[in-house]
């Protein structure tokens, strides 16, 4: 047995209580009440990281909540390598829904139930650990490593992008590593290759003056919400095609590789809609759930509101409406010429009768993709491969992580993402819990996977 | 001076502050948790007509909001009229929008600002004062009077049928006058001679079974605030027809007379669009804006919600989308083959991966006209054209009276309107007012009224 494996079996049951010690502390970035929490939790991370061995361990101020930041950057020859995480957490309601009390974490049958504990405070932990495993009897490690673990992730790292342009030289690297995403299941590892970036408008309809009584006045003005509801049809055709002009035409098409790849990943149709509580699935013709989901760019209502909304009858015609949209974007589409698509195809099909003007929220992102061939990939599939003794799928999210194009544009590395949740384990939802096994798992892989980096002369970032 | 009108003039500022009490009484029909404010409303006007000389009054229950009923029937010989009116009040959202709090009255420049105070206290109160004043010395009536004054006719009096039904010989009467109401203008005076029907739907559409993240399923499923968006849309073409299969079918056409009647009445398009703040009209092709106000259909959406509508940005896939639609429907129309019309046509229009169903609400009406030479109308004519010093108008309303029809149906007389708001008072919208002028005058014409019914030998109700 390799000695790191042996260490990583003696002090499993430490590791999970210091687990439990971490999801203790409510580090709920959302709302401002738990900012000393925040900083506490901080602090708890370094403390952690000294104790693994990561001696030059501190935190950096933000302008919000502070970056932890670590480095061992005696390996010289070798590449250093980046380790992404954070420590924020998302809020907790509806908090009478969950069994225990959310930062009161439970072992229950190898799992382990908390806010955090999936999302992302488990698969965070992994990766000091596995280093404290290497380094344990003043071992060396493989590679040069800097440690970047953030406390606004959950709220969409509004400080990282400014942050990242002051500290790029601090944080200059050949590769970063998330411990932040997913497998794909327990027993069949996933590498994903891809988010979706977003666009986020609201669309603000105005017609009378004031409310109306539509008794009076019906049948003789257009009707904000008739408005609204006509040019929110409009934005997509019956089939579901988005009928903004140029949508679709900087889309990236995939290439035959990709496709196959896509094509070997098991989808069943009925577990699908079951999952979901719907009777039929709806999307963009000719393309697959998979190709829907991942690769085709997307744009959906998230909200809408107008007039009376109460109990019974009120005979109004209401002055305004309103309704929030997000598009999810696939790469080489820019969120910023959409947004402004959008904007000008609302003009085009106001009805007469009323004003619409449209906000663009602050919330913006490209997409991202690694390219399949980048080493850092390469490696990390191998061991997963390895580990799992089978090859990971290839995979995408429809989610946007905006912090690997962060790292990109400042540090000009790509990040390879490497973590261990699974998507049934409700990140974002009451009962969130974590997978022991995956915990246990983690630990190895990651060992696993800085020796092999060691072993790789060339980490070229191949930008494209 | 005649007696009662200087009675009137001598105790006006009590008038008026009895109006701003029972204004400030919160009696919104169609919140259950103002049922307690409408008893209170209801005990109001007892006290207040027992002061005024009616004694015997007092509230009848409905199985809703009570009925405060009252007579004097001491004019043998005479015509027996029932006063009609309304206590109960819009609701007062978006209450923000007031810019005083909409229970508290104000009085500013002669005009007193509340909910209510147009539609319909100030209006209702009107009749009462103007009994108090010809009873006052222990002078009699010139008619039989009874008062029926409801707490439901914002929610479409849904308990009225059937109260009348059992109640009918209790207000068997030669002739109603309604004191809810509009004249034309401060000093043009109208004759209201139509109302249109209602009928009231909610439609309802369920996706999936929770609200889901739009960056993993977005693009996969039927989004039910896109599907809503299309339903609503259907209902109506573009040139703002409705689409509704069969809805035009059973409308009444006018005759020359009626045609020409609506023709005299002045109409300035730029007032019209200036009042409402809207740059243009927007309606049914091949219509005046007074026909498609007064004699055609109508069919609005009142309200609309459903997924995200805070601040900021959610990326949810909501489970549901719900809208509140209302119909306004004109002679020979029947509001329940209408409602089942609508329910067929969004049947027909779900889009798929959606379920929707439609609520038909209790508010339902048929549309009511008063025969124009019918004798009520032609002595209520005479004197608002004595009144005013010029004739009235014959007019009509987009806005439901159910009363009017029951009425009819029950007791086999016509409702002849009477009343004094006017149509720039706010009725259903934030700052709600009502003019003091009109107050005053109300209150002499109702006693000028009472005298002229006193004078009439035959009111046959000429029941075509």
């Amino acid at each position: 047995m390799i000695k790191y494996e042996k260490y990583l079996q003696t002090h499993q049951s430490r590791f999970v209580n210091e687990l439990l010690d971490f999801l203790r502390i409510p580090s709920v970035s959302a709302l401002s009440e738990h900012a000393a929490d925040i900083h506490q939790t901080a602090n708890w991370v370094v403390k952690r990281m000294k104790a693994a061995g990561i001696v030059d361990a501190y935190c950096l101020t933000t302008g919000g909540a502070p970056v932890v930041y670590g480095e061992w950057l005696h390996a010289p020859g070798k590449p250093t390598i980046l380790i992404y995480g954070h420590y924020d957490v998302q809020p907790v309601d509806p908090v009478e829904l969950w069994t225990n009390p959310p930062f009161a974490p439970v072992v229950r049958h190898d799992k382990v139930y908390a806010r955090g504990a999936s999302d992302d405070k488990g698969n965070m932990l992994i990766p000091i650990i596995a280093v404290e495993a290497m380094l344990a009897k003043g071992e060396n490690l493989p590679v040069n490593l800097k440690f970047f673990f953030e406390g606004e992730e959950e709220i969409g790292s509004p400080h990282l992008m400014e942050f990242m342009q002051k500290h790029s030289q601090k944080f200059a690297c050949d590769l970063v590593i998330s411990a932040d995403g997913v497998q794909w299941g327990e027993d069949q590892p996933g590498l994903l290759i891809g988010f979706k970036g977003l666009c986020a408008l609201q669309i603000d309809v105005f017609g009378p003056e004031t409310d109306l009584h539509s008794g009076i006045y019906g049948g003789t003005i257009q009707n904000p919400i008739h408005a609204l509801a006509s040019i929110l049809n409009s934005l997509r055709n019956p089939s579901g095609q988005i009928a903004v002009e140029g949508f679709y035409d900087d889309v990236a098409s995939l290439n035959e590789t990709e496709r196959n790849q896509m094509k070997v990943i098991p989808y069943d149709n009925s577990d699908y809609t079951a999952k979901l509580g719907v009777t039929e699935l709806f999307g963009e013709p000719g393309y697959t759930t998979w190709e829907r989901a991942w690769v085709r760019p997307t744009l959906e209502v998230n909200g809408i509101w107008g007039g009376f909304q109460e109990e019974g009858v009120k005979t109004v015609i209401p002055k305004e409406a309103h309704a929030k949209i997000t598009c999810r974007l696939v790469p080489n589409q820019d969120p910023h010429d959409i947004t402004k698509r959008i904007i000008n195809h609302v003009e085009a099909h106001t009805p007469i009768g009323v004003k619409a003007t449209v906000l663009s929220e602050s919330s913006v992102a490209s997409a991202y993709t690694i390219p399949q061939d980048h080493p850092g990939n390469q490696i990390a599939y191998e061991t997963l491969e390895a580990l799992y003794g089978k090859p990971p799928y290839y995979t995408r999210l429809g989610g946007t992580l905006p912090i690997c194009n962060i790292f990109l544009d400042t540090l000009g590395v790509y990040t390879v993402t490497f973590a261990f949740g699974l998507e049934d384990e409700k990140p974002h939802a009451p009962d969130e819990f974590f997978r022991l096994r995956s915990f246990r798992r983690g630990q190895l892989a990651y060992c696993k996977l800085l020796e092999r980096l060691g072993q790789q002369a060339n980490l070229d970032n191949d930008l494209e």
